[in-house]
């Protein structure tokens, strides 16, 4: 029996992790679930895994908590501070899955109970990587990501020594944009960029897969996770999304892990580790699949790889910086205000005017997030 | 400093193995290497390595061998017994790659010691892996298989337990003749089916690759070395022999290794284990590569792998026999006696004819062996 806390259980990771949790009930208490704003959702969650604690980050619907957990007897809470709270009461995993800024505070205050942090928040490693990972190492935590290229290389490393290896390789699909001359894709529009080929994720993600930023997100956090220096990782198109990630061993040897487009194998993954857990994950079918393709990643009409490396080199608050100033471009591009191709246009050129020093506190980060954001706000409207 | 035994040194996977002590002769003292009847070369080694003992299986080659050491300080013995005595030397690691049955003796002396046995020999588990198995049980061996199919699935076991597997995938090239029709396989020639398209290989293993019996006698091996159940064990089409073999766990999580088509890697792996150790191998360039297909095998144009399973599944002596039978075949295809699809059909026939119990020993494995062989050959002068 083993207890859980799910930072963000009514999103699609949240739902992912509880549905594994369902057909395992017998090896899980849940301790607390988070949502943003679902009360309605997190109560029924709440009700269902007998959490001892339900929170909702956004105050307004704390009422409605209550309400519905009414005579449940689980413990109703809101606000950012009750979901710091939530994440300090510790339980053996937290899985950490809140989108954005807004799951740094709560994450970090789980890594401080010293537990296994289950990390699905890009954002957490992106932007305060340094910081975190100091907090993991301070605390005893362990950090296992959940990403599927993430949890792919911490697989591949399993049993091995980082100091062996000689390539760490990001498999990327490509986007639906991965065939798209430049002209085309000065033109894409929000609803041909949210349209994933392997994946069904949500907007802004699927725009960050479209422009490459998702992978080089990835590549930052790879970074962090994977102490082999910058230099050893390295990107590769696969556009049938099937290879997660790889890693190259100076004799030759290259582990790859393989599997389905189900968020569900790398979470079950994290959730059972070091052992392994069921899921419903169909079996591998290579042979159905026929082939699986590669090629090199395209950084000009693709420059969001390039800028995020450099960014990874700088190092300090330079990530920080690039994701924010993304987030920013890709609403802008989503509300019809920019062009896609002006994306990493834009980041560049935040990139290129705010060089703030290396942040020491998440309380920098969170200061370093909100001035790159106001930037580039001021760029969307100049254009 | 540790010590390497070479049983088998002058052949390729010998030859192999030296090339990588050759790269870091610092780390390595090598007790004993052995060889079939080439003095010239085997002496040539033992000088090279310092080895402290050379041994020619064949006794009509030991004065050569005297004469071509002579003043080096370095025993030279010759016959069975010496080949024998040469594996309980006892080395940190021995590396088996002796071909055939005769290397069944010194390989079991080696795993007597205690050591790590870097396996080589197929026909070590094919006809004996109940017996060597249990040895190595009882004399608290490790073996690490250097076939490159199976060193690919203990690295991708690497960390984890065999209860969690749900399938392991041998990969097969298919060999040269996976797109012939019946017809045209009738009437293969010998100069045809050596023809491998990945691997360089001697002419019987090119013939097995041919005739599919090499991923038959492999699928026996692997149900030795990974006891996860027969119906567990599965083999796929890969004609690019990239990917070497994979595993997949029951969260759906498959992990595969992929490396070039250099024997060089598994034997690293295996000398290293459970480090890793340089290669000169090039690292792995998929963006090159540019494609892997996969498909399901054909039983009915091949049917080695449906025998090999079936003698598996029975057990005993039967996989002796079918080994046997099929050298008997292979050499009568290769001598121009028999078609090349009638190799399969004569080794059914042998399994359909001689039936013996189970071997509790060795001398019981070699006997069974024998009298395979002769049955074989009676088949092939009646046909």
């Amino acid at each position: 029996m083993r207890t859980l806390t799910v930072l963000g259980a009514t999103g699609s990771i949240g739902a992912s992790t509880l549905d594994l949790i369902r057909r395992n009930r017998g090896d899980w208490r849940v301790t607390a679930l988070t949502a943003h704003s679902n009360a309605a959702e997190l109560a029924r969650l709440a009700r269902e895994f007998g959490a001892e604690v339900a929170v909702v980050a956004d105050e307004t619907h704390l009422p409605a908590l209550r309400d519905a957990l009414a005579g449940s007897g689980i413990e109703a809470a809101g606000g950012p501070a009750a979901l710091v709270e939530a994440g300090a009461r510790g339980a053996d995993v937290t899985v950490a899955a809140i989108v954005g800024c807004a799951g740094l505070a709560p994450t970090m205050a789980a890594i401080e109970q010293g537990g296994v942090i289950a990390l699905a928040n890009k954002e957490a490693l992106v932007s305060a990587g340094e910081v975190m990972l100091a907090a993991v190492a301070r605390h005893g935590a362990t950090l296992l990501p959940v990403d599927s290229e993430h949890n792919a290389i911490f697989q591949c490393l399993c049993g091995n020594d980082t100091a062996d290896v000689r390539w760490i390789t990001l498999t990327a699909s490509g986007g639906p944009f991965r065939d798209w001359s430049w002209d085309r894709l000065t033109a894409a529009t929000p609803a041909e960029a949210v349209r994933h080929p392997n994946w069904d994720m949500g907007a802004k993600i699927s725009v960050d897969s479209a422009t490459m930023f998702n992978k080089g997100l990835e590549l930052i956090e790879a970074h962090h996770l994977f102490p082999v220096g910058l230099d050893r990782l390295r990107i590769i198109v696969h556009p049938q999304s099937v290879v997660h990630s790889m890693v190259e061993y100076r004799d030759g040897s290259t582990l790859a892990q393989l599997g389905p487009s189900d968020m569900r194998v790398p979470i079950a993954s994290a959730l059972a580790w070091p052992r392994r857990m069921d899921t419903p994950c169909a079996p591998l079918d290579l042979a159905e699949i026929g082939e699986l393709t590669f090629r090199k990643p395209d950084e000009v009409r693709f420059p969001a790889t390039r800028l995020a490396r450099e960014a990874a080199q700088a190092g300090g608050a330079v990530p920080a910086v690039l994701n924010a100033a993304n987030e920013i471009a890709v609403a802008a591009f989503l509300g019809g205000q920019i062009s896609f191709t002006r994306i990493a246009a834009q980041v560049e050129d935040v990139l290129g005017s705010y060089a703030p020093p290396a942040p020491g506190s998440l309380s920098d980060v969170l200061e370093v997030d909100g001035e790159a954001r106001a930037r580039a706000r001021l760029l969307v409207t100049s254009t």
